[in-house]
This record gives C-alpha cells, sequence and structure tokens, in this order.
C-alpha cells in the first residue's frame, strides 16, 4: 500500500511521493515522461518494489479515474499549481478537488451583477471598497485584507485582476485560496474582458528553456534539481544540470542599460557595467553552492513543512570566475578600520509584482577578506553565466547559502544593517522545532549564513535493488559539505544502525586550506552487510575540520521553513545476491 | 544499587561513580573530606538517593572493610595512583587489589641474587642485556622492550631505576603493570640503594599548591575542574575556579633565564623576554578556553574510553592580555605572501623524562590574522599568569582546543610541518567510532583545532531534588560554545525527550561579530514539566552561527580517545513540589 502523488496530467508529466500505510516516507520521484517511455527499466527500478503493484499498469496511469479506483486502499495526495500538497481521504473529496480545476472558482453566477474592468477599477481605496476580480467572478476584499497573510502586498491588486499577482505567486492557486475567495464574491466579471485577463501577462514568458534532466520542484518560479546520481559523476557540476533556485521570474537583461551601482558609508559610489568588471583582475575559485532548503523532502516527513519540496540534489560544485568583492571594495575606497558597515547588501533585477528586488546581505567581514573570496561571477564552468544562473553577473559568496549568491546582481549598498529584504529578514532562518508560524520571533532569530556540515548518499537511491559485492559489501557513494570553508576530514556509512560505522574513502575532494576549502568532497565506501539481510537502511554523516557532525535525526532540527536538513542520511535498500 | 570507586583513602580523600545495576552511568564526584565533613548538607545532596542506603553510613566509609561488606550487592571500581578504573567481581579480587598496593610488587623474593645499583648499570645494552629495578626489585627486559606500548621510551630507564619515569607517568602503577613487571625478575636490589630511589626525585614535588575547590581527576600531573555550579556563577571564571590542564609536572621558571625564541623561514630569529614582550602594545580579550577531553566522563558509559575522567568543567572564559602574535610576526618580517609557513608550532617549558617538550601547533593563517586574536599571554584576569596556567607566558588561540593554548611559552617555529609533538601528531585527534588503537591512521586524521559546538547543563546536577516552580517549571541553567569564534545563537532545552523543546535565554553573551566571537554564552531557562512526573531527563542542545547543532548522542561520536564529546547533555533530575 502506497501514497501517490498526481501531477495534473494535461501537463503530461507524472509526479509520485511513496508512503507507506503508516505514512512513511519511502520514495519521491519526478518525472517527464518521455524518460518514462524511453526507459523503462530506470522507470520500473523507481516504482516497483514501492508500490507492490505491477509497473506497467501503475506508469499507464494518466488519469484520475484510475487513481479513484485506487483509492480506496491507497491515501491519495494532490499537487496543484504551487506544489503544495493535501491528503484527500475519500473519492469524493478527490472528485472535489478535480472539479475545482474545472471552472468553479472564478466562473459566471447567474443572477449576480456584471461588471466592466472600468467599475472595478473604481473601487481601490478602502472608503470607496476594495474590488479585484478573477476569470469572471468579481470579489469585495475590504474585510479580508487585514487577515492576508501575505500582509499589505494585497493592496496592490485592488481595482484591478489577480491573475498578475496570482501567476507570480502561484501559492495561491489553491482550492482553498480560489473557496475563500469566493465567499466575497459580489458579480460577475464581462466575460470578454476576463479572457482577456486569462491570456494577460505571463510574469514567467521570458524564461528560458532547461534541460529536462533537470527536475522541478516547482515550475514558476522556476526550481528544479537533477537526479542525485548525476552529482557523483563530476565533481565539477555541468551547467546544465546544476540546481536552480528561482524566487521571481528570470530578468531580461540588455547588456547595454546594464551597471552596478555600488554605494554606502565611506566609498565611492560607482557605477560599473560589465565591460567595465571584465577590465579587473579575474579570479576563478570553486565553490560549492546550496539551497538552504536541499533535502527538505525528508524533514517533511517529521512534519509538513513551507517550501519546495527538494530532494538532495539542491547542491552543486562549479568554478566560478570573475571579480573579487574585497578588490572592488579597496578600489573604490574602503578601509575597514573606519569604515562602519556591518554588511553588504546585494539586489538583483528579479523583481515581486511590488517592485521589490530579491535580496540579501553578507557580514561585512566575509566580503572584504581576501581570503573570503566572495566574487562577482560572469563566469561559471568557464562560460558566461546562463540565465537561470544569474546572467550577466552574480554573487558567489562561497561557503555561505546560496540564497546570499544573489542573481542578475543590479546593487550593491554596505550598511550597518543587513538586507531589508523579505528573504534575509522574514524567510532563510533557522528556528527552535517547536516554534510556530504565530511565535515565530523573526527579528531575533539569525540569518542563515553559513551552512552546516551536510553530506548525502547520491548511490544507490532509496528502495533500489542493489548488488551484494564478492566480500558481503554494497559500495556506496555520495557528496559531503560544510560552510565556512571547512573541509570534510571524514565520512562515516553504517548499514547497520550505527553498530559498525566505516570509514568511506574521500575520492575527490581540493587541496585547499581550512577557511578556504570550498569545493564539496565526493566519496565511496564498501559497506559490509550481514548475509542474511534482504533489505537494509544506510546512514551517513559528514564530520567537517571543525569536527562539528551531522545531527542524527531530523526530529529534534525540524523548523517550519524547513531549512538546514542536515541530518544523517538514511536510505533503505533491498539486497540482490 | 550502585558501583562505587574508592580513591586510596590514606589520601583522605574519596572518590565515588555511581552506576545503576544495568551500568548506567548516574554520577561522578570528588570530594575532598574536608568538605564533607564541614558541609554535610552538601554531600548528603550528592548521595542520598543514589547509592540509596544511609549518607551517614556511607560517608563514614574509610576503608576497604566496609567496602567488602557493600561487595556482595554492588559492583566495586578501584581507583589506583594513575585513576586508570578496573572492576572487581568478587571480594577475594578485591583483597587481591588491595594486597598489590601492600608490597607485592618490588618486594624482596628470597633466594634471588642481590645486586647494587653499579651492576644494573653495566646492563643498559642489548648485548649486556637490558636491566632496570623497582623498588627491591631488578628486572631483565630485554625480551619486553618491544612490546612496550610507550615504544622506545622504555630504553631511557635501562641500567637504572624506573621510579622517576613511573612518578613521571603514573600510568604505570597498576597491578597490571608491576605483575608484568614481575615476570622479569631477576634479583633484589640492596635495600638501602631501594631506599634511595624510593626517596628520590618526585618531579612533582615543584607543582603550586591548588585551591580545594579544584576536583582533581589526576594529580600527577595535576588535572583539575570546578563543580559545574561554580562555572554559572561568573561569566568571567575566577582564575582559582579555572580548569587545569597539565600534561607533565609544572616547570619552574626563572625570569632571569627566560626568553621565548622565534625561529622559521622568512623572518629574523629573535629571542624576547618577558620585559620586551611587556613594551610591545598590549592586547586583552576574552576567550573561553576548554579541553578536547571536556565531559569525557559521559562518552566513556559508552564504552570505556582512555584519558582522564571530566565532568563537564573541563573549560573556563577568562580575560587574557599579552601581545598579539600576528603583531610579533610581521614585526619580525613575516610576510604572507613570500611565507611558505603552514603552520606555527609552540614549545613549551615543560619536558618528557626523554626532554621532549610539551607541543602543539596551529595552522598559520590562525596565528598571522589579526582577527584571529591569537595572543601571547602573560595575564589572566588581569594578573600575571600563575603557575598552573602557563607562568609567565603562554598561547592562547582563542577558538582552538586548548591543547594548542601551550603553557611556559619557551619557542615558537614557522614550519610546512604541524608540531613533531606527541600531543600533535599521536593525541587529540578524533576518529570513527569503530576505529581502534589499532587500527587507527593516526597520520591521516586530522588534528584538532577549532572545537564543534557544546553545552552543558551546570544547574541542576544529576539526580538533585529540584524545586518544580509554581508555574509548573524547572529552572535550569548552563553554558554553551562553539570554536572558531562562532557565537551561539540558540539553545534548546526539553524535559520530555524532545517532543517539546523549549528556546532557553541567552543571559550573558558578548556583542562580538561572528568569526571573533570566542567567549562562551551563559543560559538559562525555565522547562516545563508534567504535573504527573517525579522524574525527568533534562536535554540540552546549542546552536552556532552556522547552524551547527550539537549531536544527539554519544553512541555515534564515540571514538578512541574520548574526544570531542559535545553530545546534547542529559541530566536526569527528581522533582519536588
Amino acid at each position: 500500500v502506497g501514497i501517490w502523488c498526481l501531477k495534473r496530467p494535461e501537463l503530461r508529466r507524472t509526479k509520485c511521493a511513496l508512503y507507506s500505510a503508516s505514512g512513511a516516507y519511502l520514495s519521491d520521484r519526478s518525472y517527464h515522461e518521455r524518460r518514462e517511455n524511453s526507459n523503462e527499466n530506470f522507470s520500473k527500478r523507481r516504482v516497483v518494489g514501492v508500490v507492490g503493484v505491477g509497473a506497467s499498469f501503475l506508469l499507464g496511469i494518466y488519469g484520475y479515474r484510475y487513481l479513484k479506483a485506487f483509492s480506496e486502499s491507497v491515501s491519495i495526495f494532490v499537487l496543484d499549481d504551487s506544489d503544495d500538497r493535501r491528503q484527500v481521504s475519500s473519492t469524493e473529496e478527490l472528485d472535489e478537488e478535480v472539479a475545482s480545476y474545472q471552472g468553479i472558482p472564478g466562473g459566471r453566477i447567474d443572477g449576480l451583477p456584471t461588471y466592466k474592468m472600468a467599475d472595478v477599477a473604481k473601487h481601490s481605496s478602502a472608503e470607496k471598497r476594495l474590488w479585484v476580480t478573477y476569470k469572471e467572478g468579481v470579489y469585495d476584499i475590504t474585510d479580508f485584507v487585514d487577515s492576508h497573510p501575505g500582509g499589505d502586498a494585497i493592496l496592490m491588486a485592488v481595482g484591478s485582476a489577480l491573475e498578475p499577482f496570482w501567476n507570480l505567486y502561484a501559492v495561491h492557486k489553491t482550492p482553498q485560496v480560489t473557496k475563500l475567495l469566493e465567499q466575497y464574491r459580489i458579480g460577475n466579471l464581462d466575460p470578454a474582458e476576463a479572457k482577456e485577463n486569462a491570456e494577460g501577462h505571463d510574469p514567467y514568458h521570458a524564461d528560458p528553456s532547461r534541460d529536462p534532466e533537470l527536475v522541478p520542484s516547482n515550475k514558476k518560479p522556476f526550481n528544479a534539481e537533477p537526479l542525485p546520481e548525476r552529482l557523483i559523476e563530476n565533481y565539477i557540476t555541468p551547467t546544465e544540470y546544476f540546481y536552480v533556485r528561482n524566487h521571481l521570474p528570470v530578468p531580461v537583461v540588455d547588456l547595454s542599460n546594464y551597471a552596478i551601482e555600488i554605494e554606502g558609508p565611506g566609498i565611492k559610489s560607482t557605477s560599473l557595467t560589465l565591460e567595465e568588471l571584465k577590465k579587473m583582475p579575474k579570479h576563478t575559485i570553486t565553490a560549492t553552492v546550496m539551497c538552504a532548503g536541499n533535502r527538505r523532502s525528508e524533514m517533511s516527513q517529521v512534519k509538513e513543512v513551507k517550501g519546495l519540496y527538494w530532494g538532495p540534489s539542491a547542491i552543486g560544485n562549479a568554478t566560478w570566475s570573475g571579480v573579487k568583492l574585497s578588490e572592488l571594495l579597496e578600489k573604490i575606497g574602503f578601509d575597514e578600520s573606519t569604515n562602519e558597515a556591518l554588511h553588504v547588501q546585494f539586489e538583483g533585477l528579479d523583481l515581486t509584482p511590488e517592485s521589490n528586488p530579491y535580496g540579501g546581505s553578507i557580514p561585512i567581514e566575509k566580503a572584504v577578506d581576501p581570503k573570503g573570496d566572495v566574487i562577482l561571477a560572469y563566469e561559471m564552468n568557464g562560460k558566461p553565466l546562463t540565465r537561470d544562473h544569474g546572467y550577466p553577473v552574480r554573487v558567489i559568496a562561497p561557503g555561505i547559502v546560496g540564497a546570499r549568491c544573489v542573481k542578475w546582481l543590479n546593487r550593491i549598498v554596505l550598511s550597518k544593517e543587513e538586507s531589508p529584504a523579505f528573504w534575509q529578514r522574514r524567510d532563510y532562518k533557522g528556528f527552535s522545532p517547536n516554534v510556530t508560524a504565530e511565535t515565530a520571533k523573526w527579528d531575533e532569530a539569525a540569518a542563515i549564513e553559513e551552512l552546516p556540515v551536510i553530506s548525502a548518499i547520491c548511490m544507490p537511491s532509496k528502495h533500489d535493488h542493489v548488488h551484494v559485492n564478492d566480500d558481503s559489501t554494497v559500495t556506496v557513494r555520495g557528496y559531503a559539505w560544510s560552510g565556512g570553508g571547512r573541509p570534510i576530514i571524514r565520512v562515516d556509512v553504517t548499514s547497520d544502525g550505527g553498530d559498525r560505522w566505516v570509514e568511506a574513502e574521500l575520492v575527490e575532494k581540493s587541496d585547499a586550506r581550512p577557511g578556504r576549502h570550498w569545493s564539496w568532497t565526493l566519496w565511496e565506501v564498501k559497506v559490509p552487510v550481514t548475509a542474511s539481510q534482504n533489505q537494509v537502511e544506510l546512514w551517513a554523516k559528514a564530520v567537517d575540520s571543525s569536527y562539528n557532525v551531522q545531527p542524527e535525526s531530523f526530529k529534534h532540527i525540524w523548523n517550519i521553513r524547513g531549512v538546514l536538513n542536515n541530518a544523517y542520511h538514511r536510505v533503505p535498500i533491498n539486497l540482490v545476491r
């Protein structure tokens, strides 16, 4: 018995999350249908033995009716546009879920007055009431705005259509939200105008095309990771397989208008084009960049967390070439002995609907230390940055969380304060396990900068059927990394719950000195398995040069944002002799 | 039922280690008899309820005959001079242990030939056989030297008496060793000369006197820690309560002969007296120093480890004043851009019998970074260093393990290599849990430098009877710290195995920037307890600015040397309402 999720089949893409009857997490995979059809063995390996029914039947399911046939014996999750998961426990609920995609929210309701957009536009202040439209629905949301989870941002939409905003923040496109919205329904919108709104601007229309090897955890904004086994194929992750974590649409950059603005106390305000940047000394570093949410899907097994459902591949190791921020700041007059700035803020060209840029900051010490190796990078793996990775220039702050490595860099501000951006102040922070969205003291929590030690098993994958070597071992491979330039000094792997840990061979690593060891370490080990066992659970844990070690389990590091998922990586496998 | 240890009562000092019948660790305390007599309440609090028999009776036990009376229902450990613990399981074995202190090893054996020291001296080469003496015994150890665990060091003693060496390395003074020695017995030593040897030089005779508040885990060399509740009384630990970790006798320093030698490639070889040092700019930092073995007694509950039986107080926070190593090196010509040195080695004036100095090294980056704050300290808490803390000058390498903060500093050597000293190369390294003394690859393991994040509950202590506050909470206090200048950002405490973690208030901490945050953090929290419970186990874990967190348990971080004991601190207590 398994639980599984069906991504809307009309997208010709299936996503499965498989659980035991008790709710324990078993597996999670997204596949393009193309791949499933072209590589049957590969697909079977993932599916057979997990759900325990014929793979060919499972793989043939592309409609919810088939799901219904299953629904008496399995639980069903439904994924919507925002990739939020919701469980339905009956076929009736499943019908309702499917129906919610078939036109009811925002659909025409007979007997209500019909308005034009010009009428709606008049209602954009509290005294005249606040109206919005969605599809063919007109709504008076005056009494709702104070309880909007996203705060005042909702006011951007008053007097107009919701579609442009919801297209950006797809989190709204859930039956919960549309049902809530319908409570404020006051009329119908002129059908022609509704059509116009629906066909209107997709803020993601200019996003680049992506390699199908990247498995999206979200499409708008685009977020995707490679399959774990891809990661260990190369010490330097090829750009096309490097995970992508976008928060907003990819900006379209016209180089003829592009310049990075730099300002702050004690320095000469400066504007630098890409050409000017390229005239400065070029530095190349090899550095791992990781998303704070990497491996979140494991934490969410303990208790559901908000955020993208990342596997273990929201990480990559690349070479980055560009200008050293420390040299640039020195050149424009920065003097550490007198300057009072405590943080360096970065702003991207990617904008929210309210025209706020994506942003983040790093401590000034990191920015101005030549050994901190912070790079304004215009090349990745020897080629100009791709659009998804920040073309034309992004920040690489090695050893620090990817969220501060701001892409499409537009502005640098030295300040006594951290970046005021949402992602620095109200996101990417860790909390104690019992802190809730209601009790979180965002201002008191520390913004994530350096990341803790982590590792993952990339091969085998969960529930793989693994061949036992002649010496009664199984071969296990993966990566390990730690923030702050701290090298990995050891990786331990066990197949018996830690009664016998075996030290992995660190097969690929850099020879950088402690404190500047920005690259990950790839490892390999043959782990003994007992002759009588048909199934074992592999565990991996890494130790860094400060002898910090990964925590054992997710229970005690669980946090509302699902970040810092560095517990032991645990991979149950089946043994084949 | 408990297990307990009796320190040799003639020393007027009792040491108890208390265990449950199943061998689980309950408590460990050393007390001066003086204290027990003068502060009955204090003593009772520690003892009553653990062993479960009348405290007054227990406290009256000062001879092994009383222990024998207990030995039918409890297991008994015996502590010898080296503080090695050995379990005896019967009254007969206990008799044997006690007898082993009553003159058998090295005692006269009738019928053997009698020699003079002059005879023994002739046997100091392999072709003439290798003889040594111990008390009235003469031994031919030629066939033993190759299997000596301490290697060639044994050759220092051939042709002479063992006493001077065993006085330094008290680890030899166990029945196991003396029994082994007796296997090589060939004769008796002239009684007058044996007396002379016995009364001979005690290498520790010049050690300073210590505050009785410091509880020794070993006396020769002197190693001692305060009671945990002392630590949280002051943010700056008073010098008299600051833990002492000596590896050898405290050297006697004559300032008129004292100078620090500095040498290495690319710098001007320099010799600096204390007066010359004091003429350089004086810097004061506040820094926590911790022993790598702090909290080892907890790790040894999982499986016995070699090393001093430290509680949670082998740590302290003090102010240190002296010369910045980075400034000193710059002054004598160090240029990082050209210098090839990778390590800075330190040598103390404390010598092994083979005249090797205690030593350790730190990475060159730490030493030359002005923000690394490495100090050649001649003051501690505003006063000249005490002899136990390194008078006249010691290294303070903040954020780095205490073992590299070499005391009685004699020599500084810049080198491509780490310190060749035993303590850098064959000690103070971490290993995977299944590595044994036989399989340890010392050359491949990383020397401990920066320490991982740690915390401890200082109040209440294990098995204390704790008053429940009116709001159904208990008050818990302790310290937390992390190496590498990383501040503590959070401490979580639970009384229910982590179902409900409560965030502690960080009541005393420094406002230093990340990367230079050398001081510990003192914390306090009121932890809810359930009304129905009479006993709870408190757990504490800290998180540092890199979001590294303590590991849950000792099982998976166990290592042969018993270092890096930073698992959750777990303190079972009794609740009083």
